[in-house]
């Protein structure tokens, strides 16, 4: 099956034609001066039609287009419920009109973290997996789960989707989702900031004198000797690691994969993670299998299939 | 239907003769002096032959018996999985054996608040609704969950009935379970007496001069002024509060129904949790609804015959 895919982010999107588990063409395009969601569409239809060229592929021979959005939607309505804070105009959006008048094909939309889970369960570190937790560490924390072969959605769509969102402390930051101690508002790119300012010595700290302050600084900062990186870092991967056990909790899974930006730094990130999980998880039946995720950026966009077929 | 029912605690049993949704009869048994679950189960089956002459029923006239129990369990199998401390000796054994033998009757057995959580669905506060979401504050924190009509169970019947054991504190104290700042190692009678006596001011508190530290004595310590009890249980509110939006995110109810024995103290509890909720939830379909469980230690109970029938 070949199907038109988009992954869309806070400011980039990509665009792609996929034929089962390959990506035959794929575009990335900039959002930055697009206003709101509506002023992204035509920008995605272009490059959906630019991927199709490329790919020698007529996008009428397509099944349909499938569109992970970052943020909470409804699939069976074809609509986006809460943007927590990107593209405030999307909820009112009929996508799939858009999509019919655009390609005249049907549409699918699907959280952008879910379709990366029906991804690397397609073509990737969860094949073979009926239940799998995802994490994804990056700008936020995603967190999604399949039970028993099926994307947990429960009656509001929003089951099974915001592992970023348990709560990691309870007295802890405010979180952009209006919760208080999230897993992302205490360890993800977006708050790192803060979380770094916040650590004792943070002014004698290398982190005190670098343009920006991202997850590769304080990594690298922590890696020649760093006092206020290493704690800064350290903090977070136990952030990461009750997370992934409250996930486990949660969703009961046989495996974890773990994937997004932070994972450049797999080497330090995985076995922290594994290590708490395998310690401190109550799975009497056995050990969930920590794996990174093994699509990278091409995992929502190989979800695509799936998800058109009713996943 | 005519079902036995037995909600198997840490220390005692209630053995019940129930019909639908009603307790026909019940009585209470002291387990403190038996040798394991061995041991309990001829005091459980006198218990029940009792109730059931009480009630004027015949056991063969029930269509089963229904065991909560204070652990996880495999319903498929009828056996218990692990017990978190309690009853070393439940998983070597084959329950629908000994209630094969003892009573003629089919068996089934679930985690005590998967049970509970269904005698409210029949009967009590959550009757009416599908998506549910059971928290039990009492010698532990129960976090129950029911999606679509179904409770969730997963792959190892642990989805949906850890919710004690999401993580409120990343850098918390050790659970019975291994863990690490679970809910309930962070507020619940069990860990009370540690919590209290961490806060700053204990030794001056009248907290340091009771003989039983639970939360009745805290609350009472509270109201008459005492700062380290208002402060013990403000920060056991706050941490019940972020489970309740753990549990929230991560199973999606429309309804968070709240029991235990501390909702002794519902007046101040429950519009604590019930403010929390309806503040930090990211629940962009609306507010889920926070009621008091109305059935007490009848919940499980009164769960007996709808999982006799499958649910």
């Amino acid at each position: 099956m070949k199907a038109l895919a988009v992954d869309l982010g806070g400011s980039h999107a990509a665009c792609a034609v996929v034929d089962e588990e390959r990506v035959l063409a794929r575009e990335t395009v900039s959002l930055e001066a697009a206003r709101g969601l509506a002023g992204a569409l035509p920008i995605l239809a272009a490059a959906l039609g630019r991927a199709a060229l490329a790919a020698g592929v007529r996008t009428s021979d397509c099944e349909g287009l499938a569109l992970g959005f970052c943020g909470l939607v409804d699939p069976s309505a074809g609509r986006v419920l809460s943007t927590n804070m990107k593209y405030d105009d999307a909820p009112a959006i009929d996508l799939g009109r858009w999509c019919h008048a655009a390609f005249g094909l049907p549409f699918r939309i699907e959280n952008d973290a879910r379709l990366a889970l029906l991804g690397e369960r397609a073509a990737g570190a969860a094949r073979g997996f009926d239940d799998v937790v995802m994490m994804t560490l990056g700008t936020g924390v995603g967190g999604v789960a399949m039970i028993e072969g099926r994307l947990l959605r429960g009656k509001h769509f929003q089951a099974g989707v915001l592992g970023g969102h348990l709560v990691a402390a309870f007295d802890g930051r405010p979180c952009t989702c209006g919760g208080l101690g999230c897993v992302e508002a205490e360890a993800s790119t977006w708050s790192l900031p803060a979380v770094a300012r916040a650590m004792p010595g943070f002014d004698g700290s290398a982190l005190a004198r670098v343009a920006r302050l991202d997850f590769e600084t304080v990594f690298a900062a922590a890696a020649r000797g760093d006092a206020v990186a290493a704690a800064t870092r350290d903090r977070c991967l136990r952030v990461w690691a009750a997370g992934a056990v409250s996930m486990v909790h949660a969703w009961d899974p046989e495996l974890l994969v773990v994937g997004g930006g932070v994972m450049r730094r797999a080497a330090e990130v995985l076995p922290a993670i594994e290590a708490h999980v395998h310690a401190h998880a109550w799975t009497p039946w056995g050990k969930v299998g920590v794996r990174a995720a093994a699509l990278g950026g091409e995992a929502a966009l190989l979800g695509a299939t799936a998800l058109l077929r009713g996943a």
